[in-house]
């Protein structure tokens, strides 16, 4: 019997958890779900699969949530601090699920119990990995990633023999523009760059997958996770995404972790390691795929690609920049106030006009990251004029 | 330091393992080195490495040998006797290449010390698997897969979860014939059956590899070296044979390991084990292959894979008898004396006329292989007639 606890427990990472954990209720005891203020998913989740505890980040949805759970033996408290409590709460694997620079004070929290961390949060490792693995050396926390491409390497990186690693291949679906010229990439719209415009967030990473600064983002988790040096990690565009990603040694071996795109399978890597257990959906069908395609990513058309490894080199304060810069970008242009091709011109520029002293601590991040937002702001509001 | 004896040295797999032991010197001491009656290469190599024996095993080939190495400090030796006792000598790795039923005795020689076999014969688990298996738990001995297929499936199969295996996906090229219709393989010529797209090797295993009955026996192979049921095994036309073979998890996760075409990267990977070593060679570029294919293999114009299904799903003496047909057939197919057709013909014959007991020995496993020799030989003269 394990013991989870899911901060972001709605979100699409968080649910998928949760349907993993009620399929299997002899392996686990869930202890805290947090959310932000989806009181009426996040209730239901917690009666179902009776939580000790039921957290929403906004305070003004915990009136809401004490109704919800009123008399269901479940407790409900509210407020960024609550949900940093519920992240320390004893439990044997905490799944850090809430997106943006939000998560990175529970993620820290959930470090320092020192046991084991199902990571999604992008934010905490891109904005603050040396802050972030300092925290895990010190506590003696396991990281598990949870997205499908550092889940594939975690699964195929063997780390009793890390030294014989020559190199990690970051696989790429390229996003929807990759078959377009960078001339025709002028007017794109934020309706073609986003696939599936469900819910914000979801907006958010599809404009990141087109401009492959989602590729980026990895690039520089993927240092921060695995033992190897930035000129080490190779992205490959893979327009199928079966291969989730590879990892070659020394013996030219390459081991690669393959399967239908379905975020359950790396979930339940993290939650059954270093064990493996079942999932529902669909099993991987090769012939039925019938061919795998690779090609070399193009750095003129997709620069967010180029800024990423740049501040993946220059370190310090230059990762948590490129984020932030870039979901300021984003967000102007789903926003309508920015073209296409200015997203990366933004980062671009936003890395170039600010050189702040490496960060080296939570805080010194998190200021990084608000000083960036104001400086790619004013960028934003300088183009637009 | 390890110590290392080849059995078959001066073959394809002993010239590679050569390679890396000559390039590591400072990993490996050579104990015994053995080949049939290639003195020249066998002496040189032997010299080389400074290996304590060199052995012929055929004892006509012992004077030039032992003329070979006078004044060298290499004892000489010759004779199957000599080359079961160069297996029995102590080595922390036996590399088991002798090709066919004349590598039985030696590889459970080797079985016997109780150390590590990197098993490149395909003999020994294809007609002695259930023989041999027993006789590695007796011995506590480490069985090590060197040929690419299987040295992918050990290297991407945790034996801590071999109960959380859900299939084993054999990879084959499918051969010089894969697009070629059943009306066209008629007139196969033999020359036209040895050329393989993309592995150089012997005759025989071209042949074998052309009718698909590699991948038959490899089948057999992979059922006796991990845990897994026949139906739990499936075969997968990969034409580039980059992917060399797959495991996929009960979690839905497909591990893979692939590589560019150099036995060197098996061979490494036994004899590094459990760690790994460097080799040289091509290292694999995905952008350069492009794209990786897959489709289902066709059993009606490779009956050999279905054959293969059939003996190992039969048991007891069936893969022994299919083996020693298979080589009967293809001897006479090379020999001009058959049709290319006529090879699965022969040993489906051989297979449906002899029904011998299940063979419980060494001795008896080596009976059944010669009567089914015998009993194919006599069906090659019926329809050579």
């Amino acid at each position: 019997m394990r013991t989870v606890t899911i901060l972001g427990a709605t979100g699409s990472i968080g649910t998928s958890t949760l349907d993993l954990l009620e399929r299997s209720p002899e392996m686990f005891e869930v202890v805290a779900l947090t959310a932000n203020c989806d009181v009426e998913r996040l209730a239901a989740a917690a009666i179902r699969t009776n939580a000790k505890r039921a957290v929403v980040a906004d305070e003004r949805c915990l009136t809401a949530l004490r109704d919800a759970l009123s008399g269901t033996g479940v407790e409900a408290a509210g407020g960024a601090a609550a949900v940093e409590e519920a992240a320390s709460m004893e439990a044997d694997i905490t799944v850090a699920a809430i997106v943006g620079c939000a998560g990175l004070k529970p993620v820290m929290a959930a470090v320092e119990q020192g046991r084991t961390l199902a990571l999604a949060n992008k934010e905490a490792l891109v904005s603050a990995g040396d802050v972030m693995n300092r925290a895990v050396r010190q506590s003696g926390a396991t990281l598990l990633p949870v997205d499908s491409e550092h889940s594939a390497i975690f699964q195929c990186l063997d780390a009793r023999m890390a030294e014989r690693v020559s190199r990690i291949i970051l696989t790429a679906s390229g996003g929807p523009f990759r078959d377009r010229s960078l001339a025709a990439m002028q007017d794109i719209s934020p309706a073609q760059a986003v696939a599936h415009p469900n819910w914000s967030m979801g907006a958010k990473i599809s404009v990141d997958s087109a401009t492959m600064m989602n590729k980026g983002l990895e690039l520089i988790e993927a240092f921060h996770l695995f033992p190897v040096t930035s000129e080490q990690i190779e992205i490959v565009v893979h327009r199928q995404s079966v291969i989730h990603s590879m990892v070659e040694y020394v013996d030219g071996s390459v081991l690669a972790q393959l399967g239908t795109p379905d975020m359950r399978t790396p979930i339940a890597c993290a939650l059954a390691w270093p064990d493996r257990m079942p999932t529902p959906g669909e099993r991987l069908d090769l012939i039925k795929v019938g061919r795998l395609d690779f090609e070399a990513p193009d750095e003129e058309r997709f620069p967010a690609l180029r800024l990423a490894r740049a501040a993946l080199n220059e370190g310090g304060g230059s990762p948590a920049i490129l984020n932030a810069a870039n979901e300021i970008a984003v967000a102007a242009f789903l926003g309508g106030r920015i073209s296409y091709l200015e997203i990366a011109a933004i980062v671009s520029d936003t890395l170039d006009r600010f050189s702040p002293a490496a960060p080296d601590t939570l805080e010194a991040v998190l200021e990084v990251d608000r000083e960036a937002r104001v400086i790619a702001e004013k960028r934003v509001k300088g183009r637009a004029a």
